[in-house]
């Protein structure tokens, strides 16, 4: 096979596949639907997709690698949205898929701990932890697919960020595989534990570049007994953000989602998805979705929802409003929050700004971001959607109808460069939940150079002397250059 | 000044002076108040107290020290448990005082979140958030004196993590000054930002070894409007831990603070405590003090206690109950869980272990470890109590009463290994809130060895390559000798 980036591999593929067996070792065609991110963004070569049985085995796989100079690209269920776990065109990248280390290794429903390895899809686990009259509170759109470990490396977000916080606030304990296939068991079902440096939240979101996550610990909490969803329009971002302060300071605890949603984006979902329907009596600029949930018994958060929401309606906070009356009208406007992003599609060309502020600055980085992009390509439709409740707005941008999407998208770095002036101006990130990944590692120097990046490439250094794990992800190639620290 | 332990520090010093001026640069007799632990259990000499007035001054003494291979020692409020804040005996260690780092920078309550530097209170902190109408949910005994640095890099713990996790829970962003004197601006405010490795968790808890916290962004929430305070006596651990569990199912964003007390200590508040009062019929072998607080109006606290405390009590679970009726009960309450330390002094010698095991092993760790005690010294008095929700008991033991009190303190390391070994057995933790500091890390061999302490040793020798950044805390001086890793 070749390998014209890097070392000779043929003993070590010999090796492996000794070692892995069959079900463990696929080359050729079935390498394929490993080789590609579902995004389509990057399509790689590879000369085999190893699939280790379990944590002993891939750890034999690291090490094995490690000695022979050979990259590996730790793979989940393959959904991340900025092509880490592709490999590369030129075949130098060898895929390691987590996806045989799927076992749950222990629930205790007392301790509200679920111990699982990498493989486990996020809906399995959920579904494990619902079994034992528990939640795992995390949900994002691809959860039927994703699994665990890809879940903790890309440090995952979702809808319920607003109460539960991101994957990495779900973590209690891990299990790795170094680069030099050193195995840390570090799973631990500690909810307190001062004993040397928080390991576990280093290789949360670092995206297959320090080691593999083999297996994890993860906190569960009680099942909500509970819940309400809303629909309201508001009078502005300004309106929103302020009826989401009455919510906060009365039930933190109950805010389970509080979406925004802008007029654009919910003409493109009335325009293109069949049964949307929207539930007030008029369209509007600007729309929130809450959703409460609870586990208390006799919660009252219809009583809570009306108390808050009419005065609101009254001081013209909120224009109008709807309560869902049943599971079904929660789905349909929850629909309505959902099919954002495939509205967008079929409407046309779309870019996409996964970006996030001070929840404060929300309604700032609506009214600048939007601004400078009209100036910049004038009627171009700002889709403004996303988790006002923690400050993470996905700030797209749709062609203006008459343009051609081609040239729309011609100038996607310009769009880009013009919303992340106005974030960062904010104080915010350019990239809330999706990671860096291959797509993004150039921004890294001019948002978090300096001191910053240089901890980072020390660290990277000190895990991965050899830089076998996920190279040229996160961490932009060329150190020396980019930051001045040398090698 | 006598340095015998390393490089000549007196043109360092003299540069230092100069740079500091006199507020900021303590010498001979202004030092001794800095050279011992509050404990006392390590008392240094240091040839200067170096108290720069801002970040960019601490900056700059962290950069000259690095040149002149001069060891620094953070130090706060000096509240330590283990002494990681105490200068060396052989004078060969500054302590860099954060105290003149006071400021607090920003508090927005839309965002609910508290800029300050590392060098405010605790309970500076608390005032601030309260004056906003938020609440800083973090207390511990020292919050008058322990200051916001110290408090993160010892990730403190209190009577709160059961609801609001640890110190490191409320971070969200951190400025430190590495140990070269460059410096890390990462005081950013958001909710969610996946780019690149989340460096500041690995500063909080780090106990000063891998830099300097200078500031940071903690996250408020908001001030409860009910609270309720339950005292109980339940028939065992078992019976503790299932009543919290009722009460997690029901409420959990509600418990404050779940504790739990054994027999022994309170039978020695209530001896030397003066007005300690027990608020039941009669004594009983365990207890628990349940506090329930929400920001929810009309939210029905009482309500809940009775509800969960009633069937308890007719199936024998709980024993005996009483509930505060004002505030001056609930103070009397929390004093019979506040004073064990203070009772136990006064009663004799006794010897502390801090320690945590998974929530659903607390029963099986006071069992166990109490007749392994009872095994090894006769008539010795058991006295656990502490947070039953998050896993920590203190696993305190007073002498008994007939034996010399320095008799039984000679044997400390006896008792200390007899109930890790239970800890050990329960996948627990040697050390859960108070840190590894220079009592412990000769532990961190056999609890946290192998991979994990040739991790913790790269990322030191990674940020810290001169090694001058609080030596010889939480890692093993020898470290050749202890994992095997090659220096």
């Amino acid at each position: 096979m070749p390998n014209p980036a890097g070392p000779d591999l043929s003993a070590l593929l010999e090796t492996l596949q000794r070692l892995l067996g069959p079900p463990g070792f696929l080359t050729g065609a079935d390498t394929v639907a490993y080789s590609q991110d579902w995004r389509r963004l990057y399509t790689g070569i590879t000369p085999a997709v190893l699939r280790p049985a379990d944590t002993a085995q891939l750890a034999e796989v690291v090490r094995l690698c490690n000695e022979a100079g050979a990259k590996l690209i730790p793979q989940g269920g393959n959904t991340g949205m900025v092509g880490a776990a592709a490999p590369a065109a030129d075949g130098s990248e060898l895929v390691l898929s987590l996806a045989r280390l799927n076992r749950i290794r222990d629930l205790d429903a007392a301790d509200m701990t679920l111990t699982l390895e990498a493989g486990v899809t996020l809906q399995a686990a959920q579904q494990a932890a619902a079994e034992a009259g528990c939640l795992l509170p995390l949900s994002i759109g691809s959860e039927g697919t994703a699994q665990i470990g890809g879940v903790l490396s890309t440090n995952a977000g979702g809808n319920n960020t607003v109460r539960y916080g991101n994957a990495r606030d779900l973590v209690l304990g891990l299990e790795v595989v170094l680069a030099d296939g050193q195995i840390w068991n570090g799973l631990r079902r500690l909810r307190k534990d001062n004993t040397g440096y928080c390991l576990r939240q280093l290789f949360v979101g670092a995206e297959g570049t320090l080691g593999v996550i083999t297996a994890a610990v993860l906190k569960l909490v009680p099942r909500p007994r509970e819940t309400e969803v809303a629909f309201c329009a508001v009078a502005s971002p300004e309106a929103a953000l302020a009826l989401f302060g009455r919510f906060q300071s009365r039930d933190p605890a109950a805010i389970q989602a509080f979406e925004y949603m802008g007029r654009a984006g919910m003409e493109l979902v009335l325009k293109h998805i069949p049964g949307a329907v929207l539930p007030l009596a008029e369209p509007a600029a600007h729309y929130v979705l809450i959703e409460l949930a609870t586990p208390r018994e006799q919660a009252g958060l219809r009583g809570l929802l009306e108390k808050v929401l009419e005065p609101a309606l009254e001081e013209g906070l909120v224009t109008d409003a709807a309560i869902a009356e049943s599971e079904g009208q929660r789905r349909a406007i929850w629909k309505l929050r959902e099919e954002h992003s495939e509205a967008q599609k079929r409407e046309g060309a779309s870019v996409k700004n996964d970006v996030s502020v001070p929840v404060s600055s929300v309604p700032a980085l609506i009214a600048q971001a939007s601004e400078a992009c009209r100036a910049l390509i004038p009627g171009i439709r700002v889709v403004a959607f996303g988790h006002l409740g923690d400050g993470n707005i996905h700030f797209n941008l749709e062609q203006p109808v008459e343009m051609d999407g081609a040239a729309f998208l011609a100038r996607d770095h310009e769009m880009m460069d013009t919303v992340n002036k106005v974030v960062r101006s904010l104080g915010g990130s350019f990239s809330a939940e999706h990671g860096v990944g291959r797509l993004k590692p150039y921004m890294m120097p001019e948002w978090r150079g300096g001191a910053e990046l240089d901890i980072m490439q020390r660290i990277k250094l000190a895990l991965d002397p050899n830089g076998i794990m996920s190279p040229g992800r996160v961490l932009p190639q060329d150190r020396a250059a980019r930051t001045g620290y040398p090698l």
